[in-house]
């Protein structure tokens, strides 16, 4: 791995290093390595930049009155009010992707305040509104002509494991019984009841600003 | 207004102008205006591009088995399956856009084809399913913080017109009976069935790749 980090100085907070870095030990080190990925996959992205714009983690969310999930007729999952999120996995996301997507869906204020009358107050936590998780591969259809291609989606199984640890980041960030999910890759009929409507989309790139 | 256009040459098809050009006989001229606007909202995206993208009209489009609005607790518009789509109208939108969005929305193959077994094969004429058109203006919410910013958004005189004119292009390509819409401006619930889910984002800046 060491190849790959050539522009972490071996010289780090004053210390010499001789042998490998424990890398988990310096998590300013991790982000380094984060920036660098980051980094090339924009270069990718300049590259072909006329052609097609690469991007980061997607997330479609809509202000719901209520949502449920059903999967071959049975209800697997369902919500009172709160935000139905429908989350797409880019190929080349990363830990940080996650939770810039965490981060943002929790605390985006799209509820107003009562008391003072301002529209876009409140957040789905301060409102102790439920979360509903989807994911959807579908957000990264790009069109050749009419079809829609997948190819910059992340590969199934990967996203499997990705898409539990961004549900378990939700439950850890706000709680276990408010976040519920579908089921990964079945055959979902999604209900939900937009409320305003308010559509809201959402992409890890932006993080960087 | 022919100060804007001294990038269009006096001399058309041959012939010399001695009085101000009738532009609106000159369909190819229309698109130059166009692609000289389209070419300065460019430049503007250029100049900050790192602190924020300026884009076009912006659609996400749900495959739905059903969905309908409801105002007031009264049912203003109902369809069976085919597609909900929503649209949020930048400032600077023209004309192009709302074909561009149109044409690309009729004919996105998202459905599967039971005959040949393609997944992605038949488009929502094709399956002579209907389309509920709402418009979405917090498509173009920017977070600033936490609080969505919607500057960017056609202002709501501008966007109510344009927006009437974007469900006449899908009716008069598609049909008058087939293609529904919502109440401009109105509080409204939005309720749908997603079928899949399968979920679309769509983009008519990326129209000129």
């Amino acid at each position: 791995m060491s190849s790959n980090l050539g522009f972490i100085p071996f010289q780090y907070q004053g210390l010499h290093f001789h042998k490998p870095l424990q890398l988990h030990k310096f998590p300013r080190i991790h982000s380094a390595i984060d920036r660098h990925k980051r980094h090339k996959r924009r270069n990718r992205v300049g590259l072909g930049r006329r052609k097609f714009l690469i991007k980061s983690m997607k997330a479609v969310i809509q202000r719901v009155a209520s949502a449920s999930v059903e999967v071959e007729g049975r209800t697997v999952s369902a919500i009172g009010p709160g935000l139905l999120v429908l989350v797409g996995l880019h190929e080349s996301d990363l830990e940080s992707d996650a939770e810039y997507i965490c981060r943002k869906v929790l605390n985006m204020r799209l509820y107003p305040n009562e008391k003072s009358g301002k529209t876009w107050d409140q957040n789905v936590m301060q409102r102790n509104y439920e979360v509903l998780l989807v994911s959807q591969f579908t957000l990264y259809g790009v069109l050749k002509g009419n079809k829609p291609d997948f190819h910059v989606a992340m590969p199934p199984e990967k996203a499997k494991l990705f898409y539990a640890s961004l549900v378990e980041k939700f439950r850890k960030a706000y709680n276990m019984d408010a976040v519920k999910d579908g089921v990964f890759g079945a055959m979902m009929k999604v209900n939900l009841v937009n409320d305003g409507p308010v559509t809201m989309q959402l992409d890890s790139a932006q993080s960087s600003r």
